[in-house]
């Protein structure tokens, strides 16, 4: 057993996992009790049956995040199911607590049907003032999001899009600016269509960049395409306005940005060869990247960037997630817009005061990150 | 505004409710991120992958209790909606917390259909070890903590039932004591024919009691009457083997022991008169019980109990649930038996060394309560 494994497992099982329940009021005495419990806390509940919004001041919907997976798309390890999701969203909870002071509670859904799932979350919404929907599989992510955005007032979203999304716009934002590129007229291939896939196209679509392909495991989404459905159909109509068909080797022959959000390996050295002049490589697959940084910088890639926090660049929701719930739960808002990742991107990529060819995104550890973030979502 | 209501509305406003999650590993770089997140965890949840028991020790289910209501019967204010729940549910995790180092999580849901708040539970058990059902009203309560029971394989409790059973039962075994009555012999009228009415009447018929009446505001449950159902009909069968018919007022001539479960004022001080020699009056309606104690008292009452913290011998649930859990998530039970709820209940007699007439039931600050009746769900 690897090392790091080693001391991850040790790490879970001499504390019984991550997250504890930790009460904000003392009960030393007959009056703690009345205070926080009964008869006094009937009062504070019959005020809030009276108006259901003092929920938000009063209780712990105030603060409260709920982490829901389905258990189908863990990492990039699969569908494990809801119990082996328990130590990533305790994970995820660790993390909206150290950087957004956000309480959030792990969700673990035993149930792998999108209308069950959509019923479920709005049953257990009351307690909750904004909903993280995480690790839960493609297709089906897309209108569970969907659905419960128009159904609930609280804020959803789905952080394998959304939270990819920011940060990789974040990043491109500075590498074209490193790179001397411009959005209107870079060349972007994009490998992998999935929850990650669809979200940043959309996204970078939306700031402004128009040469986009997109590839799956059949090659370049384009009007041709007959086995589409949903956001891949969407997208095909959306994207590649030059009309590019073939294999991703095909596409990406004089492109400048390369977005991974597939799997390992699928770059090759001789791909990176046939791209433009200053090669920009997102390849984010976790673990092990579409293409190793050496190995892409030997074959003249310009910046690369990874999921890796072995590397330079690491590309990472934990700089945008709990700065979007922060921003969200301070202001009420009632619902994402994409406006509002927009904003938090650009004022991610701001963050950096110089970028550089390894120097292109904030880490977590700077300082403010996940307030400048919140800023950018109340704006 | 009475003044514990303000002070009460002040604590949860001043503190936005009462709970918060704690993060149980610090993450200071990048090094803690590779353990408590990725790459690490990937690690943890693939071993849970293969053997899902393993969330037991590895995540927060080893110690964690839902507390699930449906705002239905809130308290003694009735059914005012899940957002009202809430200041409840979070005083009830509060009490885990300090009682029995439980990590208690309210779930409040918007839904008082039976078979949707059966399906939702079941589909967020995986995250927990342990379900407590709060403040659901009756009939519906019966239902949906028996199919659970069947269905899953972490312990559920109905705490308005079992836990007000046992410390009913707790205080009754030292009441008759002290009174000199043998439960064989003594005649018992319970008032209330709910949630808590019911489980009190299984509890003691188990515990040995034989001579029955329960009152429902239609009079006496007997074999007689058509309109009865479920748990009610049950109830008629095995209880009242004298046949006793009419009112309350009938039932109580003669009795030696009055457990209300019902409402304010429904026994008179004529009542109390025409009881046995040394009545036992357990007025448990919150918060105005079925007859005031002083006015108990000056109708010949030997022993009263009520629900209050402002008289002597409270019965108050908190004293059962924090222990019982205790002892369910330790022992890793499957579910609750009756047996464990009897031992529990004998285990709380137990402690008070010596019973006396204002001195039946232990306190929740007296020391090791909690521990006591972990120990008796043990064995």
């Amino acid at each position: 057993m690897d090392k790091l494994n080693e001391d991850a497992l040790n790490l879970h099982r001499k504390n019984h996992g991550k997250l504890e329940i930790k009460a904000k009021v003392s009960i030393e005495n007959k009056h703690d009790l009345s205070l926080a419990y009964t008869p006094g806390v009937g009062y504070v509940s019959s005020e809030i049956g009276k108006n259901k919004e003092l929920a938000r001041e009063l209780t712990l919907k105030s603060n409260s995040v709920a982490i829901v997976s389905d258990g189908s798309a863990i990492l990039g390890l699969g569908n494990l199911g809801p119990e082996a999701a328990i130590p990533v969203m305790e994970g995820k909870a660790v993390l909206f607590k150290r950087f957004a002071n956000i309480d959030g509670f792990p969700i673990c859904l035993a149930t792998q049907n999108t209308e069950e799932i959509i019923k479920t979350i709005k049953y257990i919404a009351p307690v909750f003032g904004g909903i993280n929907l995480e690790d839960i599989a493609a297709p089906r992510c897309f209108e569970i999001e969907r659905r419960l955005r128009e159904e609930l007032s609280i804020p959803v979203m789905h952080d394998d899009q959304h939270g990819t999304a920011v940060v990789v716009l974040a990043g491109l934002i500075n590498a074209i600016k490193v790179a001397g590129l411009k959005k209107e007229e870079a060349k972007v291939v994009v490998s992998g269509a999935g929850a990650a896939g669809v979200a940043v196209v959309k996204m970078i679509l939306a700031f402004g960049f128009s040469d986009i392909i997109v590839c799956d495991s059949q090659g370049t989404l384009n009007e041709k395409r007959t086995d589409l459905e949903n956001e891949k159909k969407e997208l095909s109509m959306t994207t590649n306005p030059r009309g590019v068909t073939g294999t991703l080797a095909d596409a990406i022959i004089g492109a400048d940005i390369f977005i991974g959000v597939s799997r390992a390996g699928v770059l090759t050295e001789e791909m990176v060869r046939s791209m433009g002049e200053k090669p920009i490589i997102f390849a984010m697959a976790n673990p092990v990247p579409e293409i190793m940084p050496d190995i892409a910088k030997r074959a003249g890639a310009f910046i690369v960037a990874t999921g890796r926090s072995d590397f330079p660049n690491q590309v990472n929701n934990v700089i945008a997630f709990p700065g979007i719930f922060r921003g969200a739960l301070d202001n009420r808002i009632k619902q994402f817009k994409g406006e509002m990742f927009l904003k938090a991107a650009e004022k991610l990529a701001s963050l950096v005061k110089n970028p550089g060819l390894e120097n292109i995104l904030p880490t977590v550890f700077d300082r403010g990150v996940s307030e400048a973030v919140a800023d950018a979502i109340r704006e």
